[in-house]
């Protein structure tokens, strides 16, 4: 095999990518290393910052990996290439040796996606000749255990308990209680694990809030990462349609933080398979968790919100009717903009502007916006990097019994929202050239952010591009910003709610006034913008999608995912 | 000496403002015991959260203190009482005693606090006979060595040296260097100081990094706090006001953290006294980095920014001209709001307006403010309380130099304030009801924060009413949001960045929304606002005012103090 060498190959390219062109632009951000010969504090003295998981080591760990089981293909993304494993229904055939040893399997929680993968597994196992049990792991007395038994999981088999008693016997412990729940009783959980037993994670938030508080796993047990790319529901539903229709499912990342077994990687990839994993890309525990957090203050969730009540607010204040601004900033965004980036990647919206006019505004847009932009995503990127986000999630999880979270679409931009919907002729939603600029450079500042912090393109890819247009904006452009904000989790929700107005403002303070006061604009960024490599990885990527989209119901009576939360 | 039991008779009282009338109303905030029984997390499991000075701890350190050179006075504040300390020339003559072994003063840094205090020092010290030479510290190169020589200072006198030559010499080290740069190198600092010397800082930042890093003291030095209420150029100021005007100058707070020789306590109070302190409060330097960095990001800075922004946007929203909704959001709490809150207090406001019919706005817009803002003020209080917000400044102030901080007041919304302001007729600006209640809510909201955090009540009124009032609200009245927030320091600057928009969202989404839609308000929430304790607690406060107000410079001329940042 081939010396695989991509965190080298990586950094050159990151240069390249945005921060040359810096070299041909006056006021093009300066590189990490001209800033530190500019601060103001002494040199040679370092803050204190996150001192696990630097960039170097977390990316030398998504790296390449093992498998004695399974068939590792490579992926050229850019001028980098990683390995990805592809699953199916033919390659479920592997499942027992992945699962070797295993003959307990211990669902913990029944959310979003405790009930998916547990009867993704049972099926599974059923299917190809595991020879494990699946038990569903719940508090005593749970609201939950109805809907489990209805689900076929019951005391008398042995496949319904006591979560405590149930990871006490399980080989395999998957663990997909909240995040707030888990930072709560991790410990106890860990004590209670066999030894040489596994525990399964579905979010990095747990290595988080145990880098934010200076623990560590115990290290007689293997701790690995599967994390879908899309709410429960959906991985049980492609699932199943999976069954009969090749490719559909969701693909996942997965990652080993621990191998105390040797077996851990193999364990892992198996899992994301039988869950229905079309692809399973490899990243950290770490970088899981800080581009997942990230990704939705940011993007996902977050900025997109604070860039279409900003735009709404412009159009309006410019004499757009209401509906028109609301068509203008969220229909464009969620409707046509998404979708053409889903189908042909970023760089097709700009391309199909119809005349210099359309690009000439989409320039503006776009290079007034991405500084504003980059200045929040990196500041989000540190507080999440260094505990900050982890802790806040923490404490908030904590206050909302006595101040739940306030609703965000009761104002008039929403209220508006739901007529343009009820009226909505899809095909006759514009693409705002200015709406794309702004959008767009958001999410290149993103990209740029993760890029500069190290993570692995396919990672930044589904963090920033895929779960944004094929997963997030859908619900958004079915029922309002609550709809897509609320169905995701705690940690999303309320990280969106804390970010979504800091782009907001430095939109509305910087980028909007610097266009309206006619200032100079840098015009290096928009060939930085054209020429940067994300554009041909996402198309690289988007070979890898499912061939089954996820499925969003337009009707409120289906809409039990609210309650649910999903994986985002 | 009676016995002194403030912390109890605080919680006691504490319950009574607020949370009481819980009973008798339906949607009132429930109590924290009440919260924890109703918490979704685990019964019996604590979060991992400031593992260092409690509240009844901190409390119990600011309750009391002993003063051998000094006179304590008692002060009853409500329900509860405080000894404070009167300065003034005729005090100034007990200063000998107070730095009876301290030969050598070293004020390290010129920013805005260095010149002023090194110069009070210098003339107290001359005055009254104090046997100690004043010398200042820079960073070698600084170019603000200039700036001290043409104060006087001097390499040949040995009154002005490289900042750790000075140190290793000083009986006192006054570190008055920026917060980011005191973060950087305080290590050194430390290592360069004398055994049995004192430390003493004017903001409690330090400690809150250090708490955040698990880092301590050297335990064989004194470190002490005196936190002045104003900018250093009214600390200077109205000093040389007060040699001749008796009652000039700023007020203090101050707080001994170690005491390594039994004398930290006198030395602390002769600090405040000898640079002019009329009044001086005893605090922790854990409640005084908490309250400070907390109250700027509330109403004395982020929360007032919020507040107008979204003020502004309603009132040109539902009709107003632009002027118009500039006067009825910003020039009426920086006007006539603020003048009555200084001079009656809070409640004044209420009690002045002209009818039933302003009332009920008042109440209207209170009631449904308060939940809304005592949502952020205690997210934020608690992020500051886990060192998350001096995490953020940290990683803030590496990044500057590549992404400097945006112009806040660029937008339409202050372009039209200047045109207001200029036409300005003082007594013409009214008290708008609506704006006095959101506002007020607001200040309400980060008091009742304080009180549950276990504050006392004259640093809690110091950080929520008089430097808003007194001190901040000024600024924004004379010239506008960035005059006000860019002239305090990078912390306060920053942090008012981040949580203003926060305000804005909050009140925007929940407040205005449910007003518009005639949802039914709490009438309690008016009820406890007109019965709160701390309204005779800000009126006796006030009685302790100096007799000069700190002056404010309407003109763009004299405006050095905007690249010197002020202490708040």
């Amino acid at each position: 095999m081939a010396a695989f060498v991509p965190a080298v190959a990586a950094v050159g390219a990151r240069s390249s990518a945005w921060t040359a062109p810096a070299a041909t632009g006056a006021s093009r951000l300066p590189t990490a290393a001209a800033r530190s010969a500019r601060a103001s504090v002494p040199a040679g003295l370092t803050m204190a910052a996150t001192k696990v998981g630097n960039v170097a080591e977390e990316k030398l760990k998504s790296a390449d990996f093992d498998t004695k089981v399974f068939v590792k293909e490579q992926v050229n993304l850019a001028d980098t290439s990683e390995y990805i494993v592809r699953g199916g229904r033919d390659v479920m055939t592997r499942l027992p040796k992945a699962f070797a040893g295993v003959k307990s399997v211990g669902v913990i929680g029944w959310g979003s996606q405790g009930p998916a993968q547990a009867q993704n597994l049972r099926d599974s196992f059923a299917d190809f000749g595991v020879d494990a049990k699946v038990t569903i792991g719940l508090r005593a007395g749970s609201a939950s255990e109805k809907a489990a038994m209805a689900q076929g999981f019951s005391h008398e088999d042995g496949t319904l308990g006591e979560m405590y008693d149930v990871i006490r016997q399980s080989d395999f412990v998957v663990l997909l209680i909240s995040d707030g729940a888990t930072a709560m009783c991790y410990k106890k959980v860990l004590d209670a694990m066999k030894p040489g037993s596994t525990l399964g994670l579905s979010h990095g938030f747990l290595l988080g809030h145990m880098d934010a508080t200076g623990d560590t796993f115990r290290d007689d047990v293997n701790v690995i990462l599967v994390a879908p790319k899309g709410m429960g529901p959906s991985v049980r539903r492609l699932y199943v349609q999976g069954k009969t229709q090749n490719g559909a499912g969701i693909n996942c990342s997965f990652a080993v933080q621990q191998d105390a077994t040797g077996t851990a990687t193999d364990l892992a990839i198996g899992w994301a398979v039988a869950i229905g994993a079309p692809f399973s890309f490899q990243t950290t525990l770490r970088n899981e968790y800080r581009s997942d957090i990230y990704g939705e203050r940011g993007i996902l969730l977050g900025a997109v919100h604070g860039i279409v009540e900003s735009l709404y607010r412009r159009y309006t204040f410019e004499g757009m009717s209401e509906e028109q601004a609301f068509v203008h900033s969220v229909e464009s965004i969620t409707g046509p903009i998404s979708r053409t980036i889903s189908k042909r990647g970023i760089k097709a919206v700009y391309d199909d502007l119809p005349d210099d006019a359309a690009r000439a505004t989409f320039a503006k847009a776009y290079t007034a916006s991405y500084k504003p932009a980059f200045d929040i995503m990196i500041e989000c990127y540190e507080d999440v990097e260094c505990g900050n986000e982890i802790r806040s999630v923490i404490n908030a999880n904590l206050r909302y019994g006595r101040l739940p979270m306030g609703k965000i679409d009761g104002t008039r931009m929403w209220v508006v929202g739901k007529d343009v919907r009820a009226k909505r002729v899809e095909a006759d939603i514009p693409v705002d050239p200015f709406t794309a600029g702004v959008y767009i450079a958001t999410m290149m500042a993103q990209i740029d952010v993760l890029m500069e912090k190290g993570h692995v393109l396919s990672e930044i890819i589904n963090e920033s591009v895929i779960e944004s247009v094929d997963s997030l904006n859908p619900y958004m452009h079915a029922r309002g910003v609550a709809y897509m904000v609320d169905n995701c989790s705690i940690t999303a929700a309320s990280g969106s709610r804390k970010w979504a107005p800091r782009f907001d403002y430095n939109l509305t303070q910087q980028s909007y006034v610097a266009i309206d006061n006619g200032e100079a604009l840098d015009a290096g960024l928009i060939d930085a913008f054209v020429n940067h490599k994300i554009h041909p990885a996402v198309v690289e990527c988007a070979k890898l999608r499912p061939s089954v989209d996820i499925a969003l119901s337009g009707s409120v009576a289906d809409d039990a995912a609210r309650s649910t939360m999903m994986s985002a």
